[in-house]
């Protein structure tokens, strides 16, 4: 917690406030060795998260790891191990083990692939198939997980009565939506939520609600299957801080910009200002190969008005599994909104980056340019590309740079 | 004006009186053959312009063509030539033969250019040597030019009154400024202002009156500087109108998130709706090699709250002259903030596209969602890139796709 309100800029006393009322959050399981905390909410910089993971098409640990590298050079602040294919005990504890930041994962996943793998189908899983991958997962130390325990019943009936285009786009809350037209049940994190409670306690593990019923499509944004599941998610997350559990909770997803404010208003009044995790929103649905543009648009809209973690969105959402290329460019281009946002809010510190490089171009300061720069190595591979004549300027301008023209006048005198 | 309101889906009759109370634009040089005409305006779709021309450091005509035509495809709605290097002349009637779009160039570059391949400083130009460039790009059919018209001595004198950071960023700003600093004299552009409106007239040319004090950071932005020239460019808008001269009214820059809905609401109060064409706003000055992005997060939110017409910024923007890939990119990028913006405002037919591109998704239909995409190519290049197992769906998800998994499921009952 010191270190957090240190990095923060934040009083301590303020800062045991906040966790107290529910609206930062310091995601840190007891079993992650070698972890630097994080302070995620009300009042402090956004925080980014960029999610890895095998699939079944692409399972190579090393892949992984390097993946790991780049998110955490290019400055996500979490990490989230999706793997879905190989060895997933194997992927997720070597990620843990590399990772010095937070490590989330969706333990949901886990449960229904050990489902086929055992010739069953995802709707065989149990409830305990489901507790004993979670508390295998925070035994080995995972910081946060999804789990989409607001999905209801009651919430999954309005995906049809609703009318949506695009039903569920989550793929714990697809699994989830099968299993409970399958068993004819309820959703088990719903039913056994005090379960769950009691695993993420033992281990200091921070829950993130997810929004299976998340808009898929700007369609279907801020309908009354993703509010009826936000209302149940903001029931739970006070059960979860009445329980001593930490919590946040997930939100969409696809949404048009004039619906964000809304949408992150109504986050934090429902849940009574639990930190609100977003993935984009994206702004639009006609981009694929540019989500990390969508996004970047709508997360830095979304954390301006409030919303406090941003999950990274890649340039391959929508099309294949991200290399690492693509990993590189979503934490680039959602740091951007953050930073955006942070500057938005007034958050002490956030402009003196920016004032920085403000200061070096007009100083024609290029080395300075280049060191106050989100990413380094791409400003100074595109400076170098083109050598201007002139080093002191750029090859847009050349001669005719705006600053060079005027910081050679000494008096600017108007006569006025 | 047909074609223009057959294209937006608005009525003739209200277009034209749109356009007669200055709240409408339809660029369109007389002498510009082959053009294509666009509304830029109130209640249109949001127009996307890009960038081309030569430098000193970087002077080839064919590059220039392979520019425009790559931001044609990509979907600019106009481009400027702000050619700086080689045979300004010959690059300019070259784009204007080549391009169906309108053409924009800001012709105080030629003049300063000029003035000092005769050996003389850009401070030397007279207030003729600019008007005789302004009438030759005219007679050659441009079909609108930045003119920094509002750039007085009053305006300018608040540079340092304020107290700013960067000063001047603008080129045409900077060489105005110096040049009242040297000749001790008013802007001739606004001194001479009836010249330049009798010019226009003759060739239906349309003026675009540029801030040459827009703020170059954010520490700049809505400074008392950018506001007086805002006010200045008020009245000035409101002479060409009177005179029947069609105009548009340029604007930031750099501008935090949360400066951006105010400036857009007084640059239409200030000039009485008159069109608002943004450069950016770029929302952080510290992602130099992903200004495409900051950007487009910023573009989308001016053009939300009523900018009319976006000025793309290309990756490459405060590091080198753009290359045809930095034209694309940027040129997409502006596209999606656009189109987001035209969703947000609610425009007619704005959410077809992303409506298809769900209904394809839902349907696992992949052809018909690289037709859907704002970039066709890159869309199918990514998906291409990593081939699925199964070809229904991709390598994120691949058997584990929340569409697929429930588009099984026929009964969707939950006893309720």
């Amino acid at each position: 917690m010191r270190a957090v309100a240190a990095a923060e800029q934040v009083a301590e006393p303020h800062l045991l406030q906040e966790i107290v009322a529910g609206r930062i959050i310091i995601p840190c399981n007891r079993n992650h060795a070698g972890l630097k905390s994080i302070g995620i909410g009300q009042g402090l910089s956004t925080k980014v998260n960029a999610n890895i993971g095998t699939s079944k098409d692409c399972a190579h640990l090393d892949d992984e790891l390097r993946k790991l590298e780049v998110a955490i050079k290019a400055g996500a602040d979490t990490v989230m191990d999706l793997s879905t294919g190989g060895d997933i005990d194997q992927v997720r504890r070597e990620v843990l083990r590399h990772a010095a930041v937070p490590v989330g994962t969706v333990p949901i996943y886990q449960a229904a692939i050990e489902a086929t793998s055992r010739k069953k189908a995802i709707v065989d899983m149990t409830a305990d198939d489901i507790f004993r991958v979670i508390e295998r997962q925070a035994e080995d130390g995972v910081d946060f997980i999804t789990v989409h325990c607001g999905l209801t019943r009651q919430a999954a009936a309005r995906i049809k009565s609703e009318g949506r285009v695009m039903d569920v786009v989550s793929r714990g809350g697809s699994f989830t939506v099968a299993w409970m037209i399958h068993n004819k049940r309820e959703n088990p994190l719903y039913e056994y939520y005090d379960r769950l409670l009691e695993i993420a306690l033992a281990y200091d593990m921070t829950l993130s609600l997810g929004d299976g019923l998340r808009p898929g499509c700007l369609a279907d944004a801020t309908d009354r299957a993703q509010i009826q599941e936000l209302v149940i998610l903001g029931e739970l997350a006070q059960r979860a801080l009445e329980r001593g559990v930490q919590v946040m909770v997930e939100g969409p997803g696809h949404m048009p910009i004039n619906q964000i404010e809304a949408n992150i208003l109504l986050q934090k009044r429902l849940c009574h200002g639990a930190p609100f995790y977003v993935l984009g929103p994206l702004v639009t649905d006609a981009a694929p190969g540019y989500d990390h543009i969508t996004s970047a648009i709508g997360g830095a809209i979304a954390a301006a008005y409030g919303a406090d973690f941003l999950c990274y969105v890649t340039p391959s959402e929508h099309l294949r599994l991200p290399g690492i290329e693509d990993v590189h460019e979503g934490v680039i281009a959602s740091k951007i909104a953050a930073h955006a946002a942070d500057i938005a809010k007034g958050l002490p510190g956030a402009l003196q980056r920016d004032l920085a490089m403000a200061q070096c171009r007009k100083k024609m300061d290029w080395q300075g340019q280049i060191k106050a720069a989100i990413d380094p190595e791409r400003a100074r591979c595109l400076r170098d590309s083109r050598t201007p004549a002139d080093e002191d300027v750029c090859t847009m301008c050349g001669e005719y740079c705006a600053i060079k023209i005027l910081n050679r006048e000494e008096t600017w005198d108007f006569g006025l």
